[in-house]
């Protein structure tokens, strides 16, 4: 079965209705339909709408507070403590944000440790926010287990996410969104569902052996890039985002799917920094440009015919999409179809002839 | 041949004398000294007293200039641009870890970015420093060309590195300190000139083409870990430490071995976090001990006996070394016993029984 395409701005109308039917105040539930849109119109479906049926069942079973505030816990010049109150974690990462940019304009720099929150959706939703005001942000966000520390052989940590977003001038801007997992646990239980292997290097089995078998990586723990290198910077982000933060850190960072006991309490740290503190924002942009260029013109391998820079392939992917529409995989319109009928909005509307 | 022992104490009073015969001011040296010896001691041979010799012919020509002092840029609340003036890297980076952690105390986070600066030594010094007073640390550097971008095939950017340091109660520190490189190039260097094969996934020859060949790895580029991930982390690394800073970027950061005609003009990142303004240091390092106990706990592969946190082991070995003292190989000990005659300072005396 193939896809179906979808006009995006009528997705996200459609995304925003339903969230606001569940309980959500119409503003967070424009605020979280944007996050879920801005994945799926940069081809990272993997946080787009395919979250959003899992978001609002833990918004019916309560376990996520939708109607809550985040609030400042305590705040004093470059450093600010945030408690998402529960409440759904793109619009608590989006108040965490706007805090980090306002304290960076006001001191240079500003860090904003955030506890108490849920999945914030693609950590890309805030940098690219940031790189249209013309700052620098760093974001971090600990999540469910998924890796083990090395020598380890059952999952510990999260595949922590992070992403860097630095504003340029002509040239697209650099937005690094990545794990730090080789690849995505959901890209392995894919592989298992299909019956289809592996590649070598992504997994280890119950018993701590390389496995390319996906059944038998499900059992074992996914691997961190470069070994203990990736292990280490998982655990570092873990760190900040929970053991600073008072969140959940390691094993106490609730599932999104498979815990319907407890809220996630999740914790995320963003850090902005003001570029004009180290040189005028336009001179910046000139350098950015210059470097680009140069790393687009490094010589390429054979096969290759362009060099991206971080994050390149998805603003193509999103201008494309604003234009011809969104694919939707067949089981993912039918869980929207479903929840728009439960909540009386239809989602026929938004597909395109 | 086998290495010979040294009480560390004795080499570092050496390193400090022959920096001080050479023209560096006597406090100066003693840094320069220390981070070099910092890295023998934890064995980081690559980061130790093997670069004694580079850091003094480059003074001895006039490419670094060790009776600069590094200055103060621009400065306001939690930002600051700080001037190394091709005064030695460590020495810049000494005052840079000052400033950042001071700035820390003061706004409770604070970023200081550096230009004209040069090989700084193991970014672990700094982050061990902050660790002992009690603050969190993310140290950056750019560095000379070794990596290509995904899609490339001659370098562009350094293996750039980067360390965090974050302070525990009774269990080890937290110290990660890595190059965003797979494998060291001078791992590749030493494997050629033995006329060894390299591991799969360390290098590409000039063609692009993946290679286990250490002479036509060193033709091509070596690799980022986890592929685009690890280009993306290497080249934010170069924006913020060379582009934001004004210092040098990709090509034009100089060599610390091949060039001699400019200084390296490196640029480096000082992020300090203080922990109190999230929560009471105590707390912090009693949920730190916790997190850490947690991560040991894990269950093990076979054949492991123990999990390691970041810096652990690196940890023990400065213990070890401090009481059993240094091995150096014979060509390093024969360039030192050089070196030192040239300045009139004699080796022998550091030199276990």
């Amino acid at each position: 079965m193939s896809s179906t395409l979808f006009q995006w701005k009528k997705l996200e109308d459609f995304s925003a209705e339903v969230f606001t039917r569940a309980g959500v105040p119409r503003q967070h539930a424009e605020t979280v339909a944007q996050s879920l849109l801005h994945a799926d119109l940069r081809g990272i479906e993997s946080h787009g709408l395919a979250r959003m049926p899992i978001y609002v069942q833990r918004i019916e079973r309560g376990l996520v507070e939708p109607k809550n505030e985040a609030a400042v816990v305590s705040r004093k010049e470059a450093s600010t403590l945030l408690d998402g109150q529960n409440q759904l974690g793109a619009v608590v990462g989006k108040k965490a944000l706007s805090l980090a940019l306002e304290g960076a304009r006001k001191n240079g720099t500003a860090v904003i440790g955030v506890r108490k929150s849920n999945h914030f959706g693609a950590c890309s939703f805030y940098a690219e926010q940031a790189i249209e005001q013309g700052m620098i942000l760093l974001v971090l966000s600990n999540a469910p287990q998924t890796m083990a520390p090395t020598g380890g052989i059952r999952p510990f940590f999260g595949s922590n996410p992070l992403a860097i977003g630095i504003p340029a001038g002509e040239e697209p801007p650099f937005l690094l969104d990545m794990a730090t997992s080789v690849a995505a646990r959901g890209k392995i239980a894919l592989a298992a569902k299909k019956g289809e292997s592996i590649p070598h290097g992504w997994a280890l089995d119950a018993a701590g052996m390389p496995t390319t078998d996906a059944d038998k990586a499900l059992e074992g723990t996914i691997l961190p890039i470069g070994g203990p290198k990736g292990y280490g910077i998982a655990m570092f982000i873990d760190i900040l985002c929970g053991v600073l933060t008072g969140a959940g850190f390691g094993e106490s960072v609730c599932s999104l799917y498979d815990n319907w006991e407890h809220s996630q309490n999740v914790g995320h740290v963003f850090l902005a920094i003001e570029i004009n503190r180290f040189m005028p924002l336009d001179l910046f942009r000139q350098r950015m440009d210059t470097y680009i260029r140069q790393v687009k013109a490094v010589p390429k391998a054979d096969g290759i015919s362009e060099i991206l820079i971080p994050g390149e392939l998805e603003l193509r992917t999103m201008k494309q999409r604003k234009l011809t529409g969104i694919p939707l995989a067949p089981p993912i319109v039918r869980e929207l179809k479903e929840m728009g009928s439960a909540y009386g909005v239809d989602l026929a509307g938004a597909r395109l002839e």
